[in-house]
Protein backbone atom coordinates (compact mmCIF):
# COMPACT_ATOMS: atom_id res chain seq x y z
CA UNK A 1 0.00 0.00 0.00
CA UNK A 2 1.28 3.70 -0.77
CA UNK A 3 0.14 4.62 2.74
CA UNK A 4 0.27 4.03 6.31
CA UNK A 5 -2.54 5.94 7.27
CA UNK A 6 -5.54 3.22 7.03
CA UNK A 7 -8.08 4.36 9.29
CA UNK A 8 -8.97 2.21 12.52
CA UNK A 9 -11.90 0.21 12.73
CA UNK A 10 -13.78 2.32 14.99
CA UNK A 11 -13.40 5.03 12.76
CA UNK A 12 -15.57 3.24 10.43
CA UNK A 13 -17.82 2.46 13.38
CA UNK A 14 -18.27 6.11 14.66
CA UNK A 15 -18.96 7.21 10.92
CA UNK A 16 -21.26 4.41 10.65
CA UNK A 17 -20.98 3.31 7.00
CA UNK A 18 -18.10 2.15 4.73
CA UNK A 19 -17.33 4.79 2.45
CA UNK A 20 -13.83 5.87 0.32
CA UNK A 21 -14.03 9.62 2.24
CA UNK A 22 -13.90 9.07 5.42
CA UNK A 23 -10.03 7.57 4.82
CA UNK A 24 -9.30 9.99 2.53
CA UNK A 25 -10.20 12.39 5.12
CA UNK A 26 -8.47 10.17 7.83
CA UNK A 27 -5.32 9.93 5.83
CA UNK A 28 -5.40 13.40 5.32
CA UNK A 29 -5.77 14.67 8.73
CA UNK A 30 -2.78 12.37 9.49
CA UNK A 31 -0.55 14.00 6.81
CA UNK A 32 -1.35 17.65 8.12
CA UNK A 33 -0.51 16.36 11.69
CA UNK A 34 3.09 15.24 10.56
CA UNK A 35 3.19 18.32 7.92
CA UNK A 36 2.66 20.61 11.27
CA UNK A 37 4.52 18.35 13.39
CA UNK A 38 2.01 17.84 15.93
CA UNK A 39 0.49 14.47 17.90
CA UNK A 40 -3.86 13.90 17.74
CA UNK A 41 -4.98 16.40 19.93
CA UNK A 42 -6.16 15.30 23.18
CA UNK A 43 -8.05 18.85 24.69
CA UNK A 44 -8.10 21.97 23.00
CA UNK A 45 -5.55 23.30 21.06
CA UNK A 46 -5.62 22.34 17.48
CA UNK A 47 -8.36 23.64 14.93
CA UNK A 48 -9.54 22.56 11.44
CA UNK A 49 -11.50 24.30 8.75
CA UNK A 50 -12.68 21.64 6.59
CA UNK A 51 -14.57 23.72 2.98
CA UNK A 52 -17.30 21.63 2.91
CA UNK A 53 -21.47 22.84 2.92
CA UNK A 54 -24.55 21.61 3.12
CA UNK A 55 -26.18 19.51 -0.09
CA UNK A 56 -23.40 18.29 -1.79
CA UNK A 57 -21.72 14.37 -1.20
CA UNK A 58 -18.40 13.95 -0.30
CA UNK A 59 -18.45 15.72 3.11
CA UNK A 60 -17.70 12.54 5.24
CA UNK A 61 -13.71 13.10 4.76
CA UNK A 62 -14.48 15.49 7.55
CA UNK A 63 -15.16 12.44 9.76
CA UNK A 64 -12.33 10.82 9.10
CA UNK A 65 -10.32 14.30 9.78
CA UNK A 66 -12.12 14.46 13.47
CA UNK A 67 -10.90 10.52 13.95
CA UNK A 68 -7.13 10.88 12.76
CA UNK A 69 -6.61 14.52 14.37
CA UNK A 70 -8.94 14.44 17.96
CA UNK A 71 -9.93 18.30 16.42
CA UNK A 72 -13.52 16.97 16.86
CA UNK A 73 -16.94 19.08 16.48
CA UNK A 74 -18.29 19.27 20.10
CA UNK A 75 -14.76 20.31 21.39
CA UNK A 76 -15.48 23.36 19.29
CA UNK A 77 -12.19 22.88 17.23
CA UNK A 78 -13.78 21.88 13.41
CA UNK A 79 -15.70 24.29 11.57
CA UNK A 80 -17.26 24.16 8.15
CA UNK A 81 -16.31 27.26 5.86
CA UNK A 82 -19.61 26.31 3.45
CA UNK A 83 -17.20 26.78 0.08
CA UNK A 84 -18.34 23.06 -1.24
CA UNK A 85 -14.82 22.52 -1.54
CA UNK A 86 -12.85 19.02 -0.84
CA UNK A 87 -10.24 20.64 0.75
CA UNK A 88 -9.44 21.80 4.87
CA UNK A 89 -7.18 24.17 6.44
CA UNK A 90 -5.28 22.76 9.54
CA UNK A 91 -4.22 25.49 12.25
CA UNK A 92 -1.95 25.31 15.01
CA UNK A 93 -0.80 28.14 17.34
CA UNK A 94 2.24 27.62 17.44
CA UNK A 95 2.80 25.45 14.58
CA UNK A 96 0.72 27.86 12.29
CA UNK A 97 -1.67 26.45 9.10
CA UNK A 98 -1.04 24.18 5.68
CA UNK A 99 -4.09 23.59 3.32
CA UNK A 100 -4.97 20.23 1.74
CA UNK A 101 -6.99 19.80 -1.04
CA UNK A 102 -7.88 17.11 -3.42
CA UNK A 103 -6.35 17.57 -6.38
CA UNK A 104 -8.84 17.64 -9.68
CA UNK A 105 -7.14 14.90 -11.38
CA UNK A 106 -7.54 12.22 -8.35
CA UNK A 107 -11.19 13.33 -7.91
CA UNK A 108 -11.94 12.96 -11.61
CA UNK A 109 -10.31 9.04 -11.72
CA UNK A 110 -11.81 8.70 -7.99
CA UNK A 111 -15.42 9.53 -9.49
CA UNK A 112 -15.72 6.72 -12.22
CA UNK A 113 -15.60 4.16 -9.67
CA UNK A 114 -19.10 2.06 -9.75
CA UNK A 115 -19.55 3.12 -5.49
CA UNK A 116 -20.29 6.66 -7.21
CA UNK A 117 -22.40 4.98 -9.63
CA UNK A 118 -24.62 3.61 -7.06
CA UNK A 119 -24.51 6.98 -5.11
CA UNK A 120 -25.65 9.56 -7.84
CA UNK A 121 -28.45 6.90 -8.10
CA UNK A 122 -29.23 8.02 -4.29
CA UNK A 123 -28.41 4.61 -2.97
CA UNK A 124 -27.07 4.97 0.75
CA UNK A 125 -23.93 3.89 1.20
CA UNK A 126 -24.73 1.25 3.79
CA UNK A 127 -26.78 -0.39 1.43
CA UNK A 128 -23.74 -0.66 -1.21
CA UNK A 129 -22.02 -4.04 -1.62
CA UNK A 130 -19.44 -4.16 0.55
CA UNK A 131 -17.49 -5.39 -2.49
CA UNK A 132 -18.13 -2.26 -4.17
CA UNK A 133 -17.22 0.00 -1.19
CA UNK A 134 -14.11 -1.59 -0.65
CA UNK A 135 -12.65 -1.52 -4.66
CA UNK A 136 -12.44 2.40 -4.22
CA UNK A 137 -11.32 2.30 -0.88
CA UNK A 138 -8.75 -0.36 -1.40
CA UNK A 139 -7.23 1.85 -5.06
CA UNK A 140 -7.45 4.93 -2.78
CA UNK A 141 -5.12 3.36 -0.46
CA UNK A 142 -2.79 2.39 -3.49
CA UNK A 143 -2.20 5.76 -5.17
CA UNK A 144 0.78 8.29 -3.91
CA UNK A 145 -0.19 11.28 -1.72
CA UNK A 146 1.26 13.26 -4.28
CA UNK A 147 -0.88 12.09 -7.06
CA UNK A 148 -4.17 12.74 -4.68
CA UNK A 149 -2.96 16.15 -2.37
CA UNK A 150 -2.39 19.42 -2.94
CA UNK A 151 -0.75 21.23 0.27
CA UNK A 152 -0.31 24.68 0.41
CA UNK A 153 1.39 26.43 3.82
CA UNK A 154 -0.93 29.03 4.76
CA UNK A 155 1.70 31.89 6.77
CA UNK A 156 -0.87 34.57 7.11
CA UNK A 157 -3.72 32.33 8.12
CA UNK A 158 -5.27 33.55 11.42
CA UNK A 159 -7.47 32.39 13.87
CA UNK A 160 -8.16 33.23 17.81
CA UNK A 161 -10.40 30.82 19.62
CA UNK A 162 -12.86 33.40 22.06
CA UNK A 163 -11.93 33.17 25.62
CA UNK A 164 -14.34 30.66 27.61
CA UNK A 165 -15.88 30.91 30.49
CA UNK A 166 -17.39 28.25 33.11
CA UNK A 167 -20.06 31.22 34.29
CA UNK A 168 -23.85 30.59 34.10
CA UNK A 169 -27.06 31.70 34.95
CA UNK A 170 -30.51 30.12 35.56
CA UNK A 171 -33.69 30.75 32.89
CA UNK A 172 -36.10 32.84 34.99
CA UNK A 173 -38.54 31.21 32.54
CA UNK A 174 -37.78 27.42 31.93
CA UNK A 175 -35.54 27.12 35.03
CA UNK A 176 -32.73 25.79 32.93
CA UNK A 177 -28.98 26.39 33.07
CA UNK A 178 -27.42 29.07 30.00
CA UNK A 179 -23.85 29.90 30.03
CA UNK A 180 -23.46 33.38 30.32
CA UNK A 181 -22.86 34.24 26.83
CA UNK A 182 -25.93 33.13 25.42
CA UNK A 183 -27.65 34.80 28.35
CA UNK A 184 -30.42 37.72 26.97
CA UNK A 185 -32.65 39.90 29.26
CA UNK A 186 -36.26 40.48 29.03
CA UNK A 187 -38.23 42.46 31.51
CA UNK A 188 -35.34 42.81 33.62
CA UNK A 189 -34.36 39.26 33.85
CA UNK A 190 -31.70 36.68 32.18
CA UNK A 191 -33.56 34.22 29.93
CA UNK A 192 -32.27 31.90 27.74
CA UNK A 193 -32.76 32.58 23.81
CA UNK A 194 -35.50 30.21 23.39
CA UNK A 195 -38.01 32.37 25.73
CA UNK A 196 -36.78 35.57 25.13
CA UNK A 197 -38.71 34.62 21.62
CA UNK A 198 -35.77 37.41 19.85
CA UNK A 199 -35.17 34.48 17.29
CA UNK A 200 -38.92 34.31 15.98
CA UNK A 201 -38.37 37.99 14.17
CA UNK B 1 -24.62 0.93 37.84
CA UNK B 2 -27.61 2.60 37.14
CA UNK B 3 -27.02 2.39 33.31
CA UNK B 4 -26.22 0.30 30.44
CA UNK B 5 -25.19 2.85 28.35
CA UNK B 6 -21.45 3.26 29.17
CA UNK B 7 -19.75 4.20 26.00
CA UNK B 8 -17.04 2.10 23.90
CA UNK B 9 -13.05 2.47 24.61
CA UNK B 10 -12.92 3.90 20.97
CA UNK B 11 -15.60 6.60 22.01
CA UNK B 12 -12.82 7.79 24.60
CA UNK B 13 -10.07 7.20 21.78
CA UNK B 14 -12.00 9.36 19.30
CA UNK B 15 -12.85 12.23 21.73
CA UNK B 16 -9.06 12.53 22.93
CA UNK B 17 -9.06 12.59 26.63
CA UNK B 18 -11.32 11.32 29.93
CA UNK B 19 -14.07 13.78 30.87
CA UNK B 20 -17.39 13.22 32.28
CA UNK B 21 -19.35 14.74 29.44
CA UNK B 22 -18.60 13.07 26.85
CA UNK B 23 -20.15 9.69 28.53
CA UNK B 24 -22.75 11.89 29.58
CA UNK B 25 -23.77 13.18 25.74
CA UNK B 26 -23.03 8.97 25.08
CA UNK B 27 -25.94 8.08 27.30
CA UNK B 28 -28.63 10.80 26.22
CA UNK B 29 -28.01 9.77 22.76
CA UNK B 30 -28.88 6.28 23.11
CA UNK B 31 -31.59 7.15 25.49
CA UNK B 32 -33.04 9.16 22.76
CA UNK B 33 -32.50 6.71 20.07
CA UNK B 34 -34.50 4.07 22.45
CA UNK B 35 -37.16 6.72 22.55
CA UNK B 36 -37.57 7.50 19.41
CA UNK B 37 -37.45 3.40 18.59
CA UNK B 38 -34.64 3.82 16.07
CA UNK B 39 -30.89 2.34 15.61
CA UNK B 40 -27.86 4.17 15.10
CA UNK B 41 -27.58 6.34 12.05
CA UNK B 42 -25.55 4.74 9.53
CA UNK B 43 -26.40 7.15 6.71
CA UNK B 44 -28.25 10.83 6.58
CA UNK B 45 -31.48 10.14 7.89
CA UNK B 46 -31.33 11.10 11.85
CA UNK B 47 -30.42 14.46 12.80
CA UNK B 48 -29.28 15.85 16.06
CA UNK B 49 -29.33 19.59 17.50
CA UNK B 50 -27.80 19.92 20.17
CA UNK B 51 -27.91 23.56 22.92
CA UNK B 52 -24.02 24.42 22.77
CA UNK B 53 -22.28 27.35 21.13
CA UNK B 54 -18.44 28.41 21.89
CA UNK B 55 -16.45 29.63 24.54
CA UNK B 56 -18.45 27.28 27.49
CA UNK B 57 -17.31 24.43 28.98
CA UNK B 58 -18.87 21.30 28.66
CA UNK B 59 -19.90 21.14 25.03
CA UNK B 60 -17.86 17.92 25.19
CA UNK B 61 -21.09 15.83 25.45
CA UNK B 62 -22.01 16.49 21.95
CA UNK B 63 -19.12 14.19 20.38
CA UNK B 64 -20.59 11.30 23.12
CA UNK B 65 -23.50 11.63 20.97
CA UNK B 66 -21.62 11.70 17.36
CA UNK B 67 -20.43 8.04 18.83
CA UNK B 68 -23.86 6.98 20.29
CA UNK B 69 -26.40 7.75 17.08
CA UNK B 70 -24.20 8.55 14.23
CA UNK B 71 -25.33 11.82 14.05
CA UNK B 72 -22.09 13.06 13.11
CA UNK B 73 -21.15 16.61 11.85
CA UNK B 74 -19.63 15.57 8.61
CA UNK B 75 -22.33 13.58 7.43
CA UNK B 76 -24.33 16.61 8.04
CA UNK B 77 -26.48 15.53 10.64
CA UNK B 78 -25.54 17.84 13.55
CA UNK B 79 -25.25 21.29 13.94
CA UNK B 80 -24.96 23.56 16.80
CA UNK B 81 -27.92 26.16 17.82
CA UNK B 82 -25.93 28.45 19.78
CA UNK B 83 -27.71 28.56 22.82
CA UNK B 84 -25.48 27.56 25.32
CA UNK B 85 -27.40 24.84 26.94
CA UNK B 86 -26.75 21.60 27.97
CA UNK B 87 -29.86 19.93 25.82
CA UNK B 88 -30.06 18.30 22.11
CA UNK B 89 -32.96 17.69 20.23
CA UNK B 90 -33.13 14.51 18.10
CA UNK B 91 -35.19 14.33 15.36
CA UNK B 92 -36.18 11.32 12.75
CA UNK B 93 -38.42 12.24 9.72
CA UNK B 94 -40.63 9.31 10.59
CA UNK B 95 -41.00 9.13 14.03
CA UNK B 96 -40.96 12.86 15.41
CA UNK B 97 -38.22 14.58 17.79
CA UNK B 98 -37.66 14.43 21.35
CA UNK B 99 -35.30 17.04 23.66
CA UNK B 100 -32.86 16.04 26.31
CA UNK B 101 -31.91 18.04 28.96
CA UNK B 102 -29.42 18.14 31.90
CA UNK B 103 -31.62 18.76 35.03
CA UNK B 104 -29.91 21.91 36.90
CA UNK B 105 -30.76 20.16 40.15
CA UNK B 106 -28.27 17.46 38.39
CA UNK B 107 -25.50 20.28 37.17
CA UNK B 108 -25.48 21.06 40.07
CA UNK B 109 -24.89 18.23 42.10
CA UNK B 110 -22.31 17.06 39.49
CA UNK B 111 -19.98 20.34 39.57
CA UNK B 112 -18.73 19.89 43.33
CA UNK B 113 -16.70 17.19 42.02
CA UNK B 114 -12.96 17.83 42.04
CA UNK B 115 -12.76 17.45 38.10
CA UNK B 116 -14.39 20.51 38.01
CA UNK B 117 -12.19 22.34 40.22
CA UNK B 118 -9.00 21.24 38.14
CA UNK B 119 -11.09 22.58 34.86
CA UNK B 120 -11.91 25.69 36.52
CA UNK B 121 -7.99 26.80 37.24
CA UNK B 122 -7.10 25.81 33.44
CA UNK B 123 -5.72 22.20 33.74
CA UNK B 124 -6.88 20.83 30.37
CA UNK B 125 -8.65 17.27 30.78
CA UNK B 126 -6.19 14.87 29.60
CA UNK B 127 -3.60 17.09 32.40
CA UNK B 128 -6.20 15.95 35.16
CA UNK B 129 -5.15 12.88 36.95
CA UNK B 130 -7.16 9.90 35.53
CA UNK B 131 -8.63 8.88 38.91
CA UNK B 132 -10.21 11.99 39.22
CA UNK B 133 -11.97 11.90 36.28
CA UNK B 134 -12.97 8.52 36.78
CA UNK B 135 -14.33 9.64 40.59
CA UNK B 136 -16.84 12.07 38.46
CA UNK B 137 -17.34 9.35 35.41
CA UNK B 138 -18.57 6.73 37.73
CA UNK B 139 -20.60 8.89 39.92
CA UNK B 140 -22.65 9.57 36.85
CA UNK B 141 -22.85 5.89 35.81
CA UNK B 142 -24.75 5.49 39.28
CA UNK B 143 -26.97 7.91 38.95
CA UNK B 144 -30.92 6.96 37.78
CA UNK B 145 -31.88 8.42 34.18
CA UNK B 146 -35.02 10.32 35.94
CA UNK B 147 -32.49 11.95 37.82
CA UNK B 148 -30.60 13.34 34.94
CA UNK B 149 -32.50 14.66 32.02
CA UNK B 150 -35.24 16.23 31.66
CA UNK B 151 -37.32 14.76 28.52
CA UNK B 152 -39.62 16.48 26.21
CA UNK B 153 -41.84 15.43 23.20
CA UNK B 154 -41.14 17.98 20.58
CA UNK B 155 -44.41 17.53 18.47
CA UNK B 156 -44.26 20.40 16.38
CA UNK B 157 -40.40 20.00 15.77
CA UNK B 158 -39.79 20.72 11.87
CA UNK B 159 -36.75 19.92 9.78
CA UNK B 160 -36.12 19.90 6.18
CA UNK B 161 -32.67 19.26 4.98
CA UNK B 162 -31.82 20.84 1.91
CA UNK B 163 -31.63 18.38 -1.07
CA UNK B 164 -28.64 17.62 -2.34
CA UNK B 165 -26.63 17.69 -5.77
CA UNK B 166 -23.47 15.91 -7.38
CA UNK B 167 -23.17 18.81 -9.48
CA UNK B 168 -20.06 20.67 -9.43
CA UNK B 169 -17.76 23.27 -11.75
CA UNK B 170 -13.69 24.13 -11.70
CA UNK B 171 -13.01 27.53 -10.31
CA UNK B 172 -11.89 29.34 -13.74
CA UNK B 173 -9.15 30.88 -10.94
CA UNK B 174 -7.42 28.15 -8.64
CA UNK B 175 -8.99 24.91 -10.89
CA UNK B 176 -10.52 23.49 -8.13
CA UNK B 177 -13.51 21.78 -8.10
CA UNK B 178 -16.85 23.36 -6.54
CA UNK B 179 -20.14 21.60 -5.39
CA UNK B 180 -22.50 23.76 -7.25
CA UNK B 181 -24.32 25.17 -4.77
CA UNK B 182 -21.58 27.06 -4.01
CA UNK B 183 -20.40 28.22 -7.20
CA UNK B 184 -20.51 31.69 -7.83
CA UNK B 185 -19.94 34.11 -11.20
CA UNK B 186 -17.30 36.94 -11.65
CA UNK B 187 -16.76 38.33 -14.62
CA UNK B 188 -18.99 36.13 -16.31
CA UNK B 189 -17.23 32.94 -15.77
CA UNK B 190 -17.60 30.38 -12.32
CA UNK B 191 -15.41 30.82 -9.84
CA UNK B 192 -15.00 29.39 -6.00
CA UNK B 193 -16.09 31.53 -3.12
CA UNK B 194 -12.51 32.29 -1.84
CA UNK B 195 -11.56 33.10 -5.40
CA UNK B 196 -14.58 35.50 -5.70
CA UNK B 197 -13.07 37.55 -2.84
CA UNK B 198 -17.01 38.39 -2.61
CA UNK B 199 -16.68 37.62 1.08
CA UNK B 200 -14.00 40.24 1.82
CA UNK B 201 -16.82 43.03 2.05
Amino acid sequence: MKTKHIPPEWAFEFHGHRCPFMPLGYRMGKLALEYLGIEREKDHGFFVFPEIGIGHPQMCFADGIQAATGATYAKGLMEKTFYGKLAATFYHPKKGAVRYSLKPEFIDEFGKFEFFAYRKKGVEPSEIPLSVADEVINWVYEQTDESMFKVEPRPDFKYTPVKGSFNKARCSICGEYVFERYVRMKDGKPVCIPCSEYEKR
